[in-house]
Order: structure tokens, then sequence, then C-alpha cells
């Protein structure tokens, strides 16, 4: 069965559940899992996901060889050495990056508890299929990272793409919420990037002229790397 | 505006909202929405929707006059006058009608606090539309009542074809939440009963031979009645 946490809300329920039994796979697709496999995918070794600015300098201090990362209001906070943009993580093979998101990061820590903890983004979308059919789970988690407290179209969209695909691998088992993002994606499919600039978070970067940022993310399928959850930091899938 | 609460979980974040800025729009496309616009436009004079078994007995006790409805597990529970099929309300011409369901009766006592609170189905959804078009409202939130915790896809296909309906009558600002519902009617337009069909409640609903409630739900603004909540009464708007 294909479950899905629509949104913010949705996924704290899943919190407090016991998930040994479920494989999750977390879509933020603008930007922060974009970012993760655009990263591992150029040799990056491990992005360390992390939910305060607080954290996040902490741990930087504590250990300055590491790359701090991430975004407040669509921007990187003062004193990091990275934003948000895919395009940042493709030169920066052999390093280990802190990265502290909006909604991105509270996501992939909110499954933690998971048998697996998988990195979506479209970018990946083909190989994150086959991961996925590979490992055979009986419950199989979508989890939309959203943005604040809101739901988020291009994570839907991200996740509607992985349904279709399993459905094509054989997958039958739908929840409704699963039906709904599969239909979703096979609506906008041609116009990934379109639909990306029509949601919430699109227009966000649009008006801080990240438009770049949203044409990077909606390209399908051509990066091959997936990325899994293990212990505190996020590394290739073998 | 129009915004989606898109699962009983969202719906628990507004019952605690002013909503007195809100037009609120409930629906529990399978069955409880349905039966209540299909007893309004057969005369009935009003529902009364109540959360609790024991809180609708206990009404019945203190006013015998009324009718009982209902149902859980799909099916009316002991000593209830009627169960929750839309076929069931055509004949009750000037009665009132105490009904309580699983998800459709909470879901409108949590936006009871909204401007107004509209009652939508399938079956009445260019009423709504140019019910909701007539009074303007600054914000629109559209209630998926779900099945117990869970999204539920029928919901979101009407609230679906309600937002395109408002597309076409020039509404332009649409949260990603409306935009998503939006799409997935569009998708769907064409086989609604056949969606219907392929959802959670409705393959509940085959199960249990009641698959005239499916058809009966599933048809496409052939009423006009509209329904609206004044006090703890739903009833035909003017």
């Amino acid at each position: 069965m294909i479950e899905v946490a629509l949104s913010p809300t949705e996924i704290k329920d899943y919190r407090s559940q016991p998930l040994d039994s479920f494989t999750s796979v977390v879509f933020d697709t603008l930007r922060a899992t974009s970012s993760i496999i655009t990263g591992l995918a150029h040799g990056v070794t491990a992005f360390v996901p992390l939910e305060t600015l607080e954290e996040a300098r902490a741990r930087k201090r504590s250990d300055p060889a590491l790359l701090l990362a991430g975004e407040r209001r669509g921007v990187a906070p003062p004193g990091f050495d990275l934003g948000n943009s895919p395009r940042e993580f493709k030169k920066l093979a052999g390093q280990k990056i802190l990265l502290t998101t909006t909604n991105g990061t509270a996501a992939l820590r909110s499954v933690a508890g998971s048998a697996e903890v998988l990195v979506g983004a479209l970018l990946n979308i083909d190989a994150l299929a086959a991961a996925v059919a590979e490992s055979r789970p009986t419950q199989l988690l979508l989890v939309c990272a959203g943005t604040h407290e809101d739901f988020s179209l291009e994570d839907a969209i991200t996740a509607g793409a992985l349904v279709h695909r399993l459905c094509s691998l054989g997958q039958q088992e739908l929840s409704d919420a699963a039906i709904l993002v599969r239909c979703l994606y096979e609506k906008v499919a041609d116009d990934l990037e379109v639909w990306l600039k029509r949601s919430r978070n699109g227009r966000a970067l649009l008006e801080i002229n990240k438009e770049n940022d949203i044409v990077d993310c909606s390209r399908l399928s051509v990066l091959s790397a997936v990325g899994v959850l293990r212990g505190e930091e996020v590394v290739l899938r073998a």
C-alpha cells in the first residue's frame, strides 16, 4: 500500500507512530531534496539535515571543516557558506554539508524511524522508483514536505511522478491520496516547469530572482543518485 | 483566495482559528452532503448535523417527531429511522431530520464559526458555484470531510469541480491545494462514477451492495438546491 502525507500537518501525525514497517520517501522539490540529490550525484559525501539555525551554527562551530548550507525565506542565512540552490552543490566533491531549510530537513527528521528513508526529487525519479521497487516495502510512505504549515503543489507532483512509475512497475494498492497525486502528476507531466512556477514556492522563487532554481528542479530523471538516511546523514544509496 | 482543508487532520487546524472572514463549503460526497442536498431539493425542511450517536439518540428522545438518520460503518445504527443513502431522502417533504455520520457532520461543526457555511456535492455544483460567486467572499475555505482520519478522493474531486467552475467565473487566486483539486477534477471529470468507485469509500460501499448510492452521488449538477448552516440546522439557501 502506498500512503501519502500531503502536508506538514499530516506529517506530524506520523511522528508519534511506529514507522519500522515503512519505507519513507521525502520530497522537498523546491529545493532541499533537489539540492541533496544534485550534491550526491556530484560527489558530496553526506548531507546532515538540521532543523534549526542554532543547531546548524553550533555544529559548524564544533566542526569548522563542514560546510554550512540552507535557507530562511529563500536565501542563505548570515554566515552560511551556501544557500539552497541545486547548482551550488555541483562542485563540492568530497565535502560533507550541514543543511537546514524551512521544511525539508524537518520532514526528514519526522520519519527517521522508518525502516528506510529515501530522498526524492524529480531529478532522480526513475532511479528512485527502481530503488523502491527493488526493496519491495509492504508499506510505502511518501512525505510531501510542504511550506511552513501548508501543502505544496510541487511536492505532490513529485510524489505523483513516483506513484505513476511504481504503477508501471506493477504496484496496485494505492490510498486515496496516492491516487490523487498520481492524477495530479499525469495532468501536469508535460509542463513540469510551468506548473512548478505556478506553485506558491515557485512564485516566491521568481520574486527573488531564482528562476534558474525552478528550471534546475523541474528536470525529470536526469540523475541516477538516490539518497538514503543513515543515522543522521543522507548519503548515496549503494 | 481559495483554500482547501484536504483532510480531517487539516480541518482540525481550522477549529481553533477565527473563521468569520471565511465562507466555508463542506463536502462529504459519499454520502452525507449528497444526502442533504437530495433531501433539501425534495422538500426536507432542515437537517440537524450531530457528531455522536449518543447526541443524536438523546435529541430523538426529546423530540420524537424528528427523523433519526445516519450511519456507522456505512449502515444505519440500531433504532435509526433512516440510513445515509441519498434516495432515502426523496419522499420526506416537510420533515426535519437529525443526521449523524462518520465525518460529514463533524466537518460541518468544525467550521460553524464561518461567516457562511454552505453544503456541497457534485449534485448541486453549478448552483453552489453561483451562490459562492454571488456572495463574493474574500476568503473561501473548501472543507473535504474525509474518512475517519484520512483524506478522501471523492471530496477532493468535488472541491475541484467547484474550483474549476469558480475559475470559469473569474476567480484567479488559488492556494496550492486549490490548484491540486482543480487538476484532479479536470483529470477525472469525464468519468466521475468510475473514479468514485475507485475511491476507498466507493470500494467500501460496493462491498456492502450500495452501488446505487455511488451512482446517485456521482451525478453532476442535476439539482439546484444549496444548503446553508443556520444556527444548528442545514436549510435551503434562499
